[in-house]
């Protein structure tokens, strides 16, 4: 049987209506490693009471419990004697890490107030975690059904003291298991119909688990395999996968599930030694700034020409007050205008353009509220595609910068 | 004694490396403006059993605990077994609410599937929280504490549900208090800055309650008063909130929480009946994207000039190859010329220009990584301002954007 853990973020900022807790995403995912499942969070306020039973209570239902936060020095500062008086143990001082502390403040060249000695206690028969990047270090006790940790809150000092002292020691606690994950991201398609479209398959399997995710545009589907050994988790993961895999086909633009849509452009552009600029209305320059946002992107990304009114079209890209009078600023022919002449401008070998309505005014009859034109211009044709989305201006501009930067990709993958 | 709640966020999503619940800060936002606190929260995957015991303990501590998810019509979703097995009553088919369900589905013509019914099931004494977005109603339970809440989790559905229907039902619940708030939106500041310069006022006082929070190149902070009446509660506001008004000068940019620089931008160039363009190059794009983002931006922002590399520099702006290659384009003369020929060319009323080094790579000996020239060009005269940012290409290029508007801003409101 899986391990079970659950998480318990501390401190009263994370109560407020401005801030989540987001560190409990890291451990989950180291643990989710792991072969542990975490089965529950919690969030509480700096209140030794409260925390103290919120501990007792995770440690009566689960293996692994790891507390995040309220290990500074001050007295607002309670998981040190939350994490004692709920398990029944001793807080002790450590001269070892009494000396850690005054060596830190000796290097940092800062003196050391007295509060901060309180960081130097820990539980009876705890072993302390080392902290470069910060004063308190962790904690790590063996508990009758598995372990408690306790951890810094400031992610610099979190992330590395997970990745480097906490996993090694939970996995003597975990029997050994084989995990293996497959990604996909997706675009260019809602999130029922890709459920419509998947769920026959993973429906089918409760290993690998899958979990589908979305934002605006982009979708996320995860499977994660879990088996006694690296073979049998990589044989159940290509029996679910490689379904899913035909039946996305290319709608998948990565399997990785860090790259973003402009990467992948950039990656294809990089190939042909190509570049690419953009003619930009309707996404006021979010297709650009998306395609600069990677290190290097001056490889293959030129410039961009945002021309918010007909006036800027006529002098910025030359479109003809013609075209744009017969036609309207959005429309198939202006969009092809927009592109081409943005190629011709420019000098790259591609240019992108879109044009449409985002509203919440404006739009004709035949193209109301989230109608948008998307162009694409190339040494051999020119491409316009029109789509049609529901109201909202924040989500049109996202899902057509999305689109752009798709339509760029299917052309470029063709080649 | 101020009333205690408590959040418990349902779903196997949220407990993923992937997703975090931000359900809770509007909910909190909202309890905290009729003087109830949060005092924890948690988050349980699609576990009955868990679920259970989850309500058990939060009712016993808590006036009121609030269910967000888990209302849907499939067998995952155990929200409402869960509170009656909890609270120890019945679920009772609702007749009411199963033919507010059928016309639903007639409305969007879709076919009723018989898993739906199971909406339709309240439990004993439970009051139904219509839901004009959605299938599932919420409800609304007196318990001996306080209340109990179950609301759906999509956010289109919930929040107007918290706002018309949860919190009128709660303000019943909860002894009158008034509270006011008073919040500033700062940048051109570092956090631990902004802290040494307030914290001496606001330390001074637990009513009214300071938040401080940061995002890259956002500052926010929120004074939070209670009072027996508003008058009480205003003073108390004006109280700690003026001296710090005079602390942030205009640092701060709006009192508006929900009011990005942007739209602060584009109410002085309205009032100026003005107009802007921006010329980009370490931005790319990412001004212009802003300056388009709230409903009917056209009125102000005319467009953009993303320059990428010195030969877009050279054809779309007309910056001499001379000056491009005497200064470099990362220079004081190189942004002057941009904001200037875009100011001329577009015919804008002002210009706003960026250029700079986000690395990794590049930068001189005089101008690293990180530094980066800004412009604007207005009818009197062209400024040129340089930054110094630390590592961090996404970091800087947000910075940048952030105090490109900021320009903009001081600028105008000066005129």
């Amino acid at each position: 049987m899986a391990k079970e853990a659950e998480i318990i973020a501390v401190g009263s900022e994370l109560l407020t209506p401005q801030r989540v807790d987001t560190n409990s995403l890291l451990v989950t995912e180291q643990l989710n490693l792991l072969g542990v499942e975490v089965t529950s969070k919690h969030v509480v306020g700096d209140d030794r009471e409260r925390l103290t039973w919120a501990i007792q209570t995770s440690v009566k239902r689960s293996h692994i419990v790891i507390l995040i936060g309220g290990l500074g020095p001050t007295e607002d500062d309670v998981t040190r004697e939350a994490a004692a008086a709920a398990l029944g143990r001793k807080l002790v001082l450590s001269l070892e890490q009494e000396s850690v502390l005054i060596n830190r403040f000796r290097q940092i060249n800062r003196p050391m107030a007295k509060n901060n000695l309180r960081q130097a206690y820990l539980l009876e028969d705890a072993e302390a975690l080392p902290n470069p990047n910060g004063t308190a270090p962790g904690q790590f006790i063996s508990t009758d059904r598995g372990a408690l940790a306790m951890l810094p809150g400031p992610p610099r000092e979190l992330k590395p003291m997970v990745i480097n002292e906490l996993i090694p020691r939970l996995s003597h606690v975990v029997p050994p298991q084989a995990i293996r994950v497959r990604a996909w991201r997706i675009t260019g398609i809602g999130e029922s119909d890709l459920d419509a479209l998947i769920s026959p398959v993973y429906k089918q399997y409760k290993n690998p688990v899958t979990t589908v995710l979305s934002s605006p545009g982009d979708l996320f589907v995860y499977l994660r395999a879990q088996g006694e050994n690296a073979e049998e988790a990589d044989s159940l993961l290509r029996k679910a996968g490689d379904p899913i895999a035909d039946l996305l086909g290319d709608l998948a633009y990565t399997n990785d599930p860090d790259e973003p849509l402009e990467a992948v452009v950039g990656t294809l552009l990089r190939k042909h030694r190509a570049t690419i600029c953009t003619a930009e209305s309707v996404t006021g320059g979010m297709v650009a700034a998306r395609l600069s946002e990677q290190a290097g992107s001056s490889d293959f990304f030129v410039g961009s020409f945002v021309t918010y009114n007909d006036d800027q079209k006529a002098s910025m890209l030359g479109i003809s007050r013609d075209l744009l009078s017969k036609h309207g600023a959005v429309s198939e022919q202006v969009a092809r205008a927009m592109a081409e002449q943005a190629r011709q401008r420019s000098r790259a070998t591609y240019a992108l353009s879109a044009t449409g309505f985002a509203g919440p005014s404006g739009g004709t009859e035949f193209d109301p509220v989230g109608t948008v034109y998307l162009g694409m211009a190339g040494p051999q044709d020119t491409r316009v595609i029109r789509l049609r989305y529901g109201a909202g201006r924040y989500r049109i501009r996202m899902l057509s910068t999305q689109a752009s930067l798709d339509l760029a990709r299917k052309t470029l993958s063709k080649k």
